[in-house]
This record gives structure tokens, sequence and C-alpha cells, in this order.
């Protein structure tokens, strides 16, 4: 069974990270997000505006694997992050079809 | 052009409510929700686990637009709102097209 | 695939409630607490001490069960509720067997 | 349609930073701000007295450009930002016409 | 000398109020504001999407006639009120004259 | 007489410790703790969902001897560590007997 | 082992209730407290300066004689209570002895 | 006219500062706050016991005057200010004159 | 020796309070006040702009008597009250004598 | 006449410090507490359990001298410190006498 979950990660790198490492975090950050949006697993990415910060949406199979996407993120280390764990909603259409009202 | 919010609903009703302004407020919000949601202006609707609340995606055209849609729910002189404005991510692959990596 | 969660309740009841209605609620909130640890999806629940308040474990198959339950509480409209998705520990000697370190 | 949205930028600059990097790093974000406010974009900029921040008020086509106004800031990796999203209030005057009252 | 001011008005109307109370309120409410609108002492008034709450910038002579005003609405008893004094900000274009950078 | 506790620690590594030194850490406090997982204080560690952090559950005779655990983590000086004492609640099953209802 | 823990209460008393009642609630409360007092396991209450509050010292069995005590007040419907789990403190001169530096 | 305001500040020295750095710091500090206490802008200044910290009151013409004494501390990049505007109080017995009960 | 502290008011009166029962309060408590400011121990009141709250000094014998002046205002019941000890502070220049610098 | 007062210390020391200073640092705070033990001005001193901080009681002759003997702490620079005077308790049996009830 499917769990949706939003998380919301705000990312605070340190000012004076050398570049080099700071360009190498951001793009195996990118290829590890895109493999995961790939799957399935990972299917809403969305910036907050004005902050260094996304709201996602993941539908995984269980807490573990959502953590363990979570821990394998290379910018783990410098995100604050929040769970929600989401159920479906009484007055969502999607779950309701099409005749209900 | 299609504007993305995040917003999150409480809702904190009376504990002694007339039940029967209950159900009537209940069936309404629940209206003018799908009716909502069928234009496509309200995408996602998810409950949060455990919480008398509810997250959701709008695609509206303008802030204006947002807060008339809020401002009108039966339920809102009994919730509390929050507001995040969406702009996309550069590592979603929704952007990028089948291609990017 | 049972999924863990610590849920932590907090109760508010109305300084003025109705001794028979109070106790008609909290009889039903002990029932139902009960029926689903007996289940064995509700294995801890604890006073949290000094506060109208309990912290509790959930084993359940899915955020969706775990809402099912905290939203059918007798008690829930005047709880309020915060949920902690959880997930193994590397350190857990449960998880590494008997010889791990 | 042009979207108004306040934005709060409070800056903290380490303590010990270069004063030449620094000097470089404010002449550019005067530019970077007197740019968009000659554009129309960056209508407003206030001090918070007594604070190293600003209130300002922005009035761009999109999230979108208001993200990537904010991001392009030089600045932009000392501060937090939050962003209110604003809609025309009905007892405005300047809505309801000279008459209006 | 004039001062500016940012104040954010949150309204919380009882759930219960009577509404022939309540639109006599609402409409001299309208009224006081837009009287101190017209005076030139309240220049800004916008809603907060999605909250029952506005952000106005208010240009007076004296923290006592902000504190008159703001004492004077009929909402008053209703509102949480935060202020926030103002100051020029050095990059204003509007400070630095046409020619400034 | 054997005293339950849930406590949360939080772990915030600086970011440029040296891998070396960070290893050693590591290595310290799991075998700390399965040490005092073994002797029965320790009965549970559950890891947060997408936090560098645990929910743990101890059974010790005195809030001395809590504090005399948690003070010798080696991580103790990295981590922020909130306590709640708990007692039986009236509607666990386990401390009503089989037969309780 | 008598165990010691700080606890913070703050009473919130509704502004309507019945002087009779309340009377009578603050008699009992009085006398509740002062039996403990005398029982040696409440060896310390002050007023908090400014504030219907106190902040105690307990000394007690267990969490659970604790939790028995602060949930019997009459007070305590109307109350708001933190507790702090307390240990010696090494540099305590009553835990060093006479000689101790 | 001049204006009123309570304004806190919090210093926050890095522990590791350059003794000779921090003495001018403080000195240069001494000599500003002096300074406009001598003009009759800063008329009180507390210590906030067993904090770093200050009350001051200021009396000043403007807000932008108030910005500009504060921004001028040499201490200012080491502080949190928070700043209060201040009103005359109805029941101020400055304001009423000697008669007035 | 007289001890200063800082005493921050917020007032809530309930919505629906009785006019009459409520002009008796606020007579009772101006009357009050004016007793305490006349006699020494309340030096200062200044109203917060735009809120109903006071800040004040009071100059008094000991904590003892600073809390038997707050508990018997006639609208204590209704306060939020904070109260900041206060000490000399080392650049004050009353502290100081005329000739310190 | 003696003022009591409440007071938690907060320590944080930087996870870098040189053994050699932290150690002295230690061992000077625990002679200055000490000191003031002894002289009856710090009558109680505790852990609380699982952090790094302390709670304890001051009995000194006024504000002035708290914020001395909290100022000269060794430790004073890495720590967060609140302070809550107390005064007497009306339900206090060492305040009633042996009789009172």
């Amino acid at each position: 069974m499917t769990q949706l979950y939003a998380v919301r990660m705000d990312v605070a790198l340190p000012p004076g990270m050398d570049p080099a490492v700071r360009d190498d975090l951001l793009t195996r950050e990118k290829a590890y997000s895109q493999q995961w949006q790939r799957s399935g697993h990972w299917p809403h990415i969305w910036r907050c505006v004005g902050q260094y910060a996304n709201l996602s949406i993941f539908a995984v199979e269980s807490n573990e694997q959502l953590h363990q996407i979570l821990w394998g993120l290379p910018l783990f280390p410098y995100m604050t992050v929040s769970v929600t764990p989401l159920a479906g909603h009484p007055s969502d259409i999607a779950l309701a079809g099409p005749d209900a009202g």
C-alpha cells in the first residue's frame, strides 16, 4: 500500500562553503532527487517562494522507506526537515468517483 | 498564468455546536470544495493524519482569486489558515523534460 | 507491513461539561482505546506525568488506518494530537539480532 | 495581472566577514534592489527601526517572478525571508473609487 | 514630521455574534477606516491572503496619534495588532533622487 | 521501583567534523546505547522519520540514574534532549489485567 | 528512593465562576496542598511574582506518585502544569560534604 | 514632538573574540551610550537581571532618529533589538495633573 | 533598599462583559494605579501603541511587595503579566555621576 | 530583607573548546558556586535531568546582588539564564505556622 507524506525541507549551507564542494553537493542532490522522482516515489517538488526550501509529496511503501530516502539526501546534513503523514480526505473528488458531489 | 499555493487549514468547531447547524455547514463545505476541485483550481486535498486539518494545493490566476476561494469557505470562520506561495523547483523532472538529469 | 507512530494526545474538556456527559464520554473512550489495544494496533499508552495527556505507540498498516483510529476517538473533538512517524533505529538491538554490538 | 506581496528580509552577516567582501556585497545589493525598484516591481522598501531588516512591497506577475527576484539578491544567503501574499481590501478607497464611503 | 508604521491587524469575531451587531460593527469599521484613508494618515491597506487580517501602512505625526487611531477602531476589541515602526531605507530610490544608483 | 521516561534526542553534528572523529564517536555511541539496551534500562529506541533524532523509552530506578545514562552518551554534547516522565495510564490493558475492559 | 521534581502550575479560573464554587475550590486546594506539604512530599511552594502561578519542589517515591498528587489537586482542571525531573548537581555542597570545595 | 520608545537590546559576543577588540568595542559603546544619555534622548537604561541585556527608554523626534541612534551603536552587529513604541497612558498621574484621581 | 522591575500587562476583557461592570472595573483600576503612582512605587506607566497593554516601572522594597501590588489590581484576573527584574547599568550616567564618561 | 528567585541556567560550551581551558573554567565555576552556596545566598542547586542545565534558588538582598552573582559566573558567557522572582505562597505551611491548616 502506498503512503503519502508532505515533507518540507529547509536548507542552510554554511556561508563559507568551498564553491567546488558546494557545486558537487548540489549536482548530487539534483541527481538523487530526480532518480526518486522518476521512480514515482517523489511525485511533487515545489520551491517555497523566497526561501531556500522545498515542499514535496512522497508516495512510499512505509515510514521506513521514507526515512531511507530522506536520510540519503546529499544535503540532508544541512537540512531542517518536517514530515506530515497524509491520508485521503473525505471531500476529495478523486476518492469519491466522478459522480460524487 | 497559473499560480500554485500550498494551503493548510486547521478547523476548530465549538464543542457545543448544534448538530443540525454543524451538518449543514459540513455539507456546504464539501459541496463548495468539490465545485472548486472540479474547476481545476483545487487540484489536491489531503487529510493531515490525526488532525482536523487538511493540506491543499491551489492552482489559481492570482492572489486575489485564491483569497476569494478561501474567504468563501463555509468553514472559514472556524479555520486557521496558512498560505505558502510555490514556484517551480529547479530539480523538478516535470519542468526539465524527459531527458533532463 | 506494520508502521510505527508515536502519538501525543492532550485533552482539554470544557470546565462546565455536564458530569453525566463527561462520564459517558470517558467510559466510551476507555472501551474504544482498549479494543484497539487488544487488536495489537495500540501497543503502548502512558500517562504524561502532571498532564491530562498520553503518549502512545501505534502499530498500524498505513497512515490511513492510523487516522481512522484517531478520528474515531470519543475524546477526539477535545484533543490536540501530534503524530511522529517512526522507523527502525540502526542501534536497536532488536533489529540487529543477539550478536550485534 | 500584477500580484502584490509583503516581504520582510532580516539580514545576518557573519561578524568576521572581510570588509572588502562586505562592501562589495552591499554595493551589489543596493544596485540590484534599485534596478528592480526602477522597473516598478519593487514599489516600496522601508527600514524596520532598530533592525538590520526591511519590509518591502513587491508588484510582480507571478509567484515565479517574485522568487527569481528574491533568489537573485546578493544578500539572499544571509537573509531570513518571509512572504505574505496580498489581495485588495474591501475597505480600500483606492479600489472603491472616489465616491465610495 | 510624518512617521511611518506597518501595522498588522488580525480579527477574530466570536462565532455566535448577532448578525445585526456584526453588520453594524463592520459598517462602522469601514467608514472609520475610509475616513482615515482620506485624511492621508492611512495610505495603504491590503488583505492578507486567506486570513481575516490586513497589513496597513500609517503615516502619522506621532506614536500618540497612531495609538488613538488604532484604539478607536470599532473592531479593536476583536483584534490582535502588531506595530512595526519604519524608517527610510538607504537603498530607496525615492529618497536618493532620480540620479542615484 | 522502575520509572518510565520518554526521551527525545536531536543530534546536530558540526558539518565540518573530521570523519575519523565522527566515526569513532558514532561507534562509541552505538556500543554505549546497546549496552544500556541489553541491561533492560533502555527498552525502546526508534528513529524519528526524516530527522537525525530518536525517541526512546527508559526504564530506570530514578531520575538520578536516567541523568547519568544520558550524560554519559558520547553524542551528549551534540544533542538537544527533552525528557517526559511517564506513569501508568488508567486505560492500559496491561495494568488492568486480562479481564478488564 | 526519593525523587525530586520542579513543578510549575499556572492557574486560569474562568472569569465568571460562581464565587461560592470558587471559594470552596480554593479552600480544598489549600487543604490538599498543606496535607502533602506536611507529609514531606511537597517541601517547597513559592508564588511566581505577578502571576497566578506557583513553583514547587516535590520529593516523592516515583513518577507515579507525583502524577497521583498532581492529578488530585482540586484546581488541576484549571491548571497548566510543567514538570522538570531533577537530579543531584555535582557542585552542590550538600552532596559533597562539609570539606568539599 | 518627542516620541517615547522602549527598546530591549540583547548582546551576544562571540566567545573567542580578541580581548583587545572586545575592550575597545565596549569602551566605544559606553561613550556612545553616555553621549546620547546626556543629550536627553536616552533617559533610562537598566540592566535586565541575569542577562547580557538592557531595557532602555528613548525620547526622540522620530522613528528615523531612533533608528540612526540604534544603528550607530558599536555593539549593534552583536545585538538582537526589539522596539516598542509608547504613548501616554490614561491613568498616568503625570498626564492628568496633580488634581486628577 | 528599592528594587526596580519592568512589568508588562496585557489586558483581555471578555467581549460580552456588562458595560456597567466594565466601567466600575476600569474606574477602580485607575484609582488603584494612581494611588500607587502617588506613593512613588509605580514611577512610570506607558501605553504600548496599538495594544490594550501597558509597560510600567515599579520601585518597591521587595519581590513580595511587587506581588501584592500586582495581585491587587482590579484588572488582574483579565491580565497576562510579565515581570523583568532590573539592576543598575554600568553605562548609566545617573549612576556614574556628572563627570563619568 | 531577603529576596528569593528561581534561576535556570542552560550551558552551551563550543564543541571544539580546548580541554585545558574547559577544565579550568569548570573548576572555577564549581569553586565560585560553592562559595556562594556557603554564604547562604544560593541555598539550592539541582541538575535538570538530561540537560546541561541547573535550576537554582537564590536568597539575596536585592535584584542588584543577584545580578552581580550571576554576571560573575565563570560560565556566564556560555549560559542562557532565566530569572523568576518569587514571593511567599499563601498555602505555604512554613509561612502559616505549625497550627495553620
